[in-house]
């Protein structure tokens, strides 16, 4: 049992896109990622997923039965994603960010791209 | 789906020892406390907990197989707690602290006394 000081891990890798571990509690994952550019739209079928912004700040794009919709979130804001909810988070600058999710979520969801990451570093 | 911002929760509630639920996902709870002065000593049987300072400061004590052992944590900093692992917050001032756990916690754990919270408001 140690303090995790998320400033300090987030030091410890630089690449966008590429949430790093760095906690589990009760089958969810805490990840800490940098965000930059836009990712690639896709959900999760039966995962909800929690982003809370460290630092910096990033647009959550939506597609919600047919109708387009972002929301910017800010440093010290979050937002829950749904399951199902079809999503796409976009940086214009690096922006760090916590993850909370269940350890079974795949981070592009249903699509399989460049961006799909198998297995996840803990940091 | 709304953007969850943290100082704006944090300042619809003032009572300490009394964490409101900010959000939920995957049958987890994530809830924002205030925390002053000594809580008190207690474990739960099965949810992990994650503590994160997101203002102030506070100190973690635990008591691991007879042996006592505290640590400080600070803004950006989180720590989880262990199921089973006997535990105590305590802070000299006013701190804000965001919790993440199973919807089935009760606050005190394996303890009932006039810390126990049975009915938790959303903020």
């Amino acid at each position: 049992m140690q303090t995790i000081n998320l400033a300090q891990k987030l030091s410890l890798f630089n690449e966008h896109w590429k949430p790093h571990i760095v906690g589990e509690l009760n089958g969810q994952l805490v990840k800490l990622g940098k965000f930059k550019g836009p990712f690639t739209w896709h959900h999760h079928e039966n995962e909800d997923e929690l982003f809370l912004v460290v630092k910096g700040r990033f647009r959550m794009d939506f597609r919600e039965a047919g109708k387009d919709r972002e929301v910017w979130l800010e440093e010290g804001e979050m937002i829950i994603v749904p399951r199902g909810t079809e999503h796409r988070p976009f940086a214009d600058e690096e922006c760090h960010v916590l993850l909370f999710e269940p350890a079974s979520t795949l981070n592009t969801g249903n699509v399989e791209n460049e961006f799909t990451l198998k297995d996840l570093e803990r940091v």
